[in-house]
């Protein structure tokens, strides 16, 4: 071992056990989407940090998405999907689809990994325990829901009982019927009714760059108070602009820090929460 | 109120308190399926009778079937079904249409009906936990598994928290493949493991007929040690052998009574538990 | 079993079964006393009762009365009873035979029958903890005493342990003294102070009835509020309008319902307190 | 204060702790009859000393006779008592007078001074929770009722809530026929079961003396298998045998010491289990 | 036993059992210096009553001085004393001594002696637990510390694991350096963080005496708000100003009663607080 | 941050946490000595770690040496040490000093240094609690003690109240007297009744090398049992085998692994417990 790398090591370890000491017992909501969910490499690797942190005492909640894999169903079903204002119009036979794709197959193949990881998960949806009360948006979009509340009994007690919630967002209204939630949106819900420590967002980006053109332009950390300004300067703009809301909304609701993380790099969670080597975007109150 | 009603109302108390006393705390695993299942009133009702029996402490499981879901859902996507000795020829393809229908759907609406009527419930599958461990029966049938072990502490976690485990029968092994499980074997496991105190099985005929033509020569009561004899006899015969092995395995395992019941019957439960008045067949050791 | 009596065991359970864990760990007072007490055979089936109810989890406490038992021990002893207004002039000796009639033969007789049922009771007076805080009525009257406070730590003891508490209405004061305490104000008196659920009064007669002739003139339920009108009326009169006032001084003091049933029909309380063919009057805020 | 004062009190005090320290959290019965009994200002000391014990944390439970109390009230019922071989025959009027005295007057008046004395009591009797299961001793002399059996957790259960449990010694049996039971055998046979550190039983003699016309020869201490020599040379004879007969069975049922005490004498409880001034006899394995 | 000794013994006991129950669970400060501290045969008894005290269930908590021993160590070294106003200059190398003689030695030979008597001791010093932290005087005199706070955690923890905490009085700041603190104001500080019951200090007097020769005018109790008085008068003055001062001082911060007790006399602590024979001065608020 | 660094901290991170998960909750012991105990910088550097392990829930208990200081102590106080076999002939004088140093000075200190790092610490020596029980070794030696027996009660009392235990190794007999304690050999009889996970000894020395001139020799990980024969080999020599005696003794006492590390490498503790690195050479079973 040479002296630079037993210096870093060393250096990491020092670095890593007060982080492991603050977020021992904490809640951590992890939302799962983009590639880090389609590369079956990755979605080992992420699957496999989760478990590691959950050794060092951490309540890991995942959340995750879905929307490619439902496209693949409802083609295979024949079915065509229509889009408004870029929602998927949801009749009953495709809400039926986004149940099954999202609550039946997603969500236990993500429970499987864990499982074979070493962890112990269980999967739930927003209709067990009627967790994800919603309401419908717009009688156009048909199943397409909005959230009214979250009751996140389900969840804390299965990270009593020591497993790993994993959860799809399928909600329900009072008459029992089924709604399609923004994953994005229901995060940031979850993470705020939970008082969750941190909220880290997987996704495809390095965080937030001023130049997107170049990733030393990275903004490490910055309050929700300046969220308007990069919007009105452009910094935050297209798709970018729903997932910053789900951040600034999540730090609202009581969330202390939320991240925006590369979803593409190995071992990306570990080395946000962790080391003192942040890599993408952390966003505080 | 006349004398009569009055003399049978206090007959049906003073003979349910003690039952109840007996059953508080115990756990009841119903293998729920059949016209139980499909007509949606009687479903509703029996989601209401196992939420009546949570309310007096009784801890409820449900594990429940699905096969003519399946056989909607497959026929949706254009998929053929190939069956070998009565058991469908599972390919992947097929295992993900059931493995989405049973843990996305059937579960899912079972968990929503629950809710509505008050109870709380949370429905997993055998994925979860890694619950159901299984293996291939032959590779000629595909993703087809027989249970290799059982793995309860999901169930009775559940059950310490609460809720109402509604569990669908899809297993996993080593490897992390799912395989499709039969629901009536996986009741008899599921319920020996977990020291049931009974194990109901909801059924489309009144119980165990000497003469099947003649109601009244129902069998209330018998050991398991008869049901050599009358398979011979042919009193039982053709799908009930099966039905009737996972009620002599359960028995086996450590169930203390197991009942077939006439799920056709409204409130079937209630009166089969609670009254001296049983419906279908019991058998015990 | 024909359809009329499935149909209506069936109406007793989904009736019974949320009555039951209502009143699950709720307190219930039995004020205990009349024909109900004199008849060998009620008697056995009213402490089986309340044996049938401690099974489901319900806390009950008895407190009885014992006058004619008392009349007919001060006639052993030869002792002739003087009257002032209603009430027993009560002398040293005579407080003596009350002590011991109440506290020692009527007390352990029902404890008695209650263990013969299967329960466990304890039967103790209001001088076991010094209970009951009671202070001289009137000087003229000797050991007749009225309550200046309870203190039901002894109650919710025994409660606490698993046991009926079964009480004899004897007070006494800071000095020693001992005073005869009139069992109805008792009962009222413990049960607002022990916060009780309810208070059952068994009497001899129907209820309170419009036409004391007609026991279709039940009144089923009334708001203690309307009490001084029926007394203006006339439907409450004579020896019912003490009664009636425990019943008022109950509901002010915390109970929230209190019943006043028959005690001659078998099985009163269970069809009072758990079906919604309720016997008797119940009062309430 | 002088020095002998001094030094008495000082060496009162640091004999004491140790003992206090022995004795805290352990059960000591006391067999509480004779004259300490019917003497008013011993009977208060008595109670007072029981008390003072409670304060250190000793688990005291009295046990009590009331033979002259008894026939006092036969007296007055104009009752006439018979005897055969030294015991009373006693029919029903006579059961119920002995039961009346014992658990409604003699066992109140208890309770009533201990608690005047700022301890708390409840006074209860072999009835409640069916605590001593008898039988009768033989059909000549009616009630008379010899132990089979002793349940003590209704006692364990009053220490645990930290009362003094009083103890009147009428017995049941299965059919729920009441006896009248000799207290000195009932004393032993519960300090027994409840694996008491010590059984005092209160006399009107000063221990058990060598010569009884000369109070030096007081035996301080003996191993309960000298009894049988002392019976044969005269020194236990008369009605010491069936006293000293109980020290011996309490002993052989798993006492760990028994004192005989001078009732008479103020103060002799506390004397005897916390000074090495020891006024009685102690008997040991 | 003549009449006189039983007597003074039932007295005696009567006396210090309420005492007693009064005291258990409580904790009680005892500042030990002095002639009691430097004859072996006085701290072998003073060390048994504790132990004695700890048995009946008293938190003892011991704070100690020892400026003799300190003399004696500095000799052995060659080190010369310098004072200022009756304080020693604490340079590096005395404080090292002073120290090592308190923490290593003192302390050691006290948790030794409590050992050898039965008890279980830890003991600690304001180092421990950063437990006494403290700021230097006067830079003029070194290592002379007062006390800014003091956290008694460490102690109560070592009470509540059943210890006797023994502790000498040397304190540190935030950066770790070390001081020598006044042992009687640092016990005063202690038994006020503490809410200790009593403060006992050990001093080579009777207590406060009005006239200092005749110890018959000894003030057995007196209220802090006097002091002023006595001191104007003369009857404090010298050497005690400043040890009632922490008298005054414990009072003010929440200590219920201090004494000064004469530590010559053999079992003062037990007589003191066991009997109604105190000894010394009790100061109350 | 380079890409080599990024993986270097990935993988120490992914082998660190299921280390730290191993070790949370478990005991280790640190032998404390050497130059990691004379360099200041050393110092605070291992003071620092070890409270960085309590942070992730490692139980740590420190036993340290102190003979420099003992002599530097005696030296000033013109006290001349004789030596027999090398060991240190030790008068009641010499007792004193190395009882004042060690458990006064050195281990004061240390407990100051944790508690500077954050860590809470309480320094206790043998005589606390009684808790190294030892014997007089040879009479020409005086106060050399050899261990009878350790009470490891004070330690884990300390460990649950979540205090950092730094040990000096002065040992007591029944009657008192006072032994100087080797502390390699306490460590390892004191981690052995611990059932310490592993004990680390910090040394001067890489580790054990098969030829002491060679590094690239250091012997990583051995059986104790090739102990006799490395010894034989003249591998393990001089002033190495008491040492590896004392490690070879952990062993067999219970202790899990054993390590001599070299102290005066930053961070050898954690390098050592939380990475495949390891830096010395490790023996077990």
């Amino acid at each position: 071992m040479d002296l630079h790398d037993h210096a870093l090591r060393a250096q990491t370890l020092t670095e890593a056990l007060p982080y492991i000491q603050k977020y021992a017992g904490k809640i951590i909501l992890i939302k799962y989407g983009g590639n880090a969910m389609t590369d079956e490499n990755l979605k080992k690797l992420v699957m496999g940090d989760i478990v590691l942190l959950t050794m060092i005492g951490v309540k890991v909640v995942v959340v995750h998405g879905g929307g490619p894999e439902i496209s693949d169903m409802l083609k295979k079903t024949g079915k065509k999907s229509e889009f408004k204002n870029g929602l998927r119009v949801t009749d009953p036979e495709t809400m039926d689809i986004v149940q099954m794709v999202l609550a039946g197959k997603v969500n236990k193949d993500l429970v499987n990994l864990v499982e074979l990881s070493g962890g112990r998960a269980i999967g739930i949806s927003g209709v067990d325990g009627h967790m994800i009360r919603a309401a419908q948006l717009d009688p156009d979009l048909g199943a397409v829901g909005e959230i009214e509340d979250v009751d996140v009994k389900p969840i804390t007690d299965l990270l009593d009982m020591g497993y790993i919630p994993i959860i799809s967002t399928v909600g329900c209204d009072k008459a029992g019927n089924l709604y399609n939630i923004n994953a994005d949106t229901a995060a940031a819900r979850i993470a705020g009714k939970l008082g969750a420590e941190s909220m880290l967002t997987m996704t495809d980006i390095e965080g937030l760059l001023r130049d997107r053109n170049d990733p030393d332009t990275l903004i490490r950390r910055m309050s929700v108070s300046d969220v308007p300004e990069l919007v009105a300067e452009g910094v935050i703009s297209g798709g970018m602009i729903p997932k910053i809301q789900c951040c600034v909304e999540a730090i609202r609701r009581g969330v202390r820090k939320v991240f925006i993380i590369d979803g593409r790099v190995p071992h990306s969670i570990l080395m946000e929460l962790l080391t003192n080597a942040g890599l993408g975007t952390m966003f505080t109150a």
